[in-house]
């Protein structure tokens, strides 16, 4: 834990990654403390393409917290922000206090300033949430000196965050206890235990901003009753069956199932009343082109999975990622060539089979996808020793580039 | 029953309503009999607007069933028809065995000609089966002097033909036993019951044919988990929901459980696997339209239903017609005036309140919705006594104008 003695602020960085669940979160039990109705599933993806920077500082010249996202002062007062710096404060000085060090509790009493920004476009659609809250936490419990679990107080941010704390396949097991404390994160398996795994993010032009998670997973919670079955009966064994299917690196089982789940959750919003529509017109032609090809194929070679908006996340492995850029780029033909087409991981060129063509047999769709950012399985959040990439200055304002 | 003589074919002509459900038909039990996994209950439209008419002939000179459906022969020996034709011959010699008559069994010897139309067009959309089958089952019947409970053998056509044997408001029971014995339609209100209630088609252009109901519903029953738990535990406390509002004549209870339902029902084709959509991105601005709409007013005044595609069915009572027929003109703006887009009943002319239009908040869409069909709710099956009526000449062939 770095010091300070002068008035120069004293400064960490950290990054955190964006996760995309296999089996989905909707719907809380308790509100205030983020405790969900049933346990989800998810994969981080790789930080080089999409991830959260974060830069807390703290100095006693600082008259209050304050808080930048992506360029911009926002309201450190947000209940959300304010459940996150209370806990991680709290524990900092339980720690001090079992470790009876007295030398730095002056830090604790210091406020603090926070400067977050994502390196990926917020018009992208991406739940930029999960990775904004998980590298708050991290970034906090660094400068503090806090260690051990903390998914515990991600989640107290944005429920999904809490999964953004560890790298490769990792569960939100929902706990049990009313106060929360058994419902944490957990790695399944690291990122390296399936090296062949790639993901598409596939990026959809919105007309609008579809409703929010927070009061949509409220009113399906409220107003549905296929929510309600999901959560109790249907989650407990696919969480069971897709935890078999990661570790035995079965993309078939995997792949079905991450589809399956992604359409139950959809069909909970639309159960859900008034109804929520996170697919458009788009979302569904990206939806048969997969069953479609995998058809083709006798196999499945690629699954979608959708978040609350009209983006596709595809899973799909190595052998296979080359050949359905191209068929994406073949039914979404952009104003772009390939090349702007694709950003993050290269894949590679083909041409396509023509009878593959034929087999999916749909009208493409001009500029549907506006592009596909290509990218892996990552690791979790990682702490940036490079004093240069600090977000904040000396001064403990926004650097001009942040 | 009509009598022959001589060989002039004996001709029966009858009509045949189109029904739409508000709780919702979808997954059979058993195949072969058309058993639903759950109960259903719709509305009678009036055949004013939506009919089938089928003239049906016998004659000693026919020598085979043959069948023409809107001017073109079909197949006679598709086993649903077969189904009915058999069964409505059973239900004719038992009674005539029972009765001890014997004069007129050579009627029940000759072959059928059969002729059907619809006054809609099949490019609407509109689901002919349940008007086919009732309207063939009925005019066999009195062809063949059945009488009584006749819906038993229309649900062997089509299973949502059973309800419309009756006007009014209709339930399907789905019965118990494994013969489908009391697996039928009955009446819960007359269509005199409630004179205020009105109904709207809104006919949207669809780019293709969306996946048949008959294989939807069996892959629905195959692989969703949602749509068994709607059928055991949802729809039997809904069913008795949905009587207690008609007989009440309740239109926010009866709307808002109409939705409701039909969400649920695309929500359960959501969760088949691979997934089946019906609704498009109009039909979901429909919906959207109409969630505004009543929420500016702060009342249920209008309820939308969707079938097996994108064209949505609104109910709404005699008193806000008129406006909503303006909004849908307003937000979807056809090429044609009010007078071409409005078929049927004419409903008068308002002008849109501004503060509504700015309420509602939406970026009209040009030619979403090609022309409304405005319609009540209507009478059972009737027969047509004008001989000029009949689809058959004296030479039991299609006249030309059928």
């Amino acid at each position: 834990m770095p010091e300070n003695s002068c008035h120069a602020p004293t400064v960490v960085t950290c990054t955190a990654p964006v996760n995309i669940a296999v089996i989905k979160y909707w719907g809380k039990r308790d509100e205030e403390l983020i405790l969900p109705i049933n346990s989800s599933l998810s994969v981080t993806l790789h930080q080089d393409q999409l991830k959260t920077t974060t830069t807390v500082a703290c100095s006693r010249n600082f008259q209050e917290d304050r808080i930048w996202l992506n360029g911009k002062e926002e309201d450190i007062n947000q209940p959300r922000l304010q459940s996150c710096l209370r806990e991680i404060r709290r524990l900092a000085r339980k720690r001090r206090s079992n470790e009876d060090t007295t030398g730095d509790v002056g830090i604790l009493s210091q406020k603090v300033h926070i400067c977050s920004v994502n390196n990926f476009p917020t018009a992208a659609g991406l739940a930029s949430s999960a990775a904004g809250y998980a590298c708050l936490v991290y970034t906090l419990a660094q400068l503090f000196g806090v260690e051990g679990e903390l998914s515990g107080v991600a989640r107290q941010g944005s429920g999904s965050a809490c999964r953004s704390m560890y790298g490769g396949f990792v569960q939100w097991k929902m706990g049990e206890r009313p106060d929360g404390k058994d419902s944490l994160a957990e790695q399944v398996e690291p990122e390296s235990h399936w090296p062949e795994l790639r993901v598409l993010v596939l990026v959809v032009s919105a007309e609008r901003k579809p409703v929010g998670s927070t009061s949509g997973m409220q009113t399906s919670v409220e107003t549905s009753r296929l929510l309600k079955h999901r959560a109790d009966s249907v989650v407990p064994e696919r969480m069971e069956e897709m935890i078999s299917a990661i570790r035995r690196r079965d993309f078939a089982a995997f792949g079905e199932l991450t589809m399956k789940d992604s359409n139950q959750f959809h069909a909970t919003c639309l159960d859900t009343h008034p109804p929520i529509f996170y697919l458009n017109d788009v979302s569904r032609r990206v939806i048969n082109l997969v069953h479609r090809y995998n058809r083709h194929y006798g196999e499945t070679r690629v699954a979608y999975t959708f978040d609350a908006g009209p983006n596709a996340v595809i899973y799909t492995l190595q052998d296979h990622v080359k050949e359905f850029v191209q068929v994406v780029h073949h039914f979404f033909p952009p104003e772009t060539k390939v090349g702007e087409f694709l950003k993050g991981l290269s894949v590679g060129s083909t041409s396509l089979p023509e009878e593959l063509k034929k087999a999916i047999g749909m009208e493409p769709m001009p500029k549907g996808i506006n592009y596909i950012i290509s990218t892996k399985v990552g690791p979790g959040p990682c702490v940036i020793e490079n004093p240069g990439l600090h977000l904040l200055g000396p001064d403990g304002m926004p650097k001009k580039s942040a």
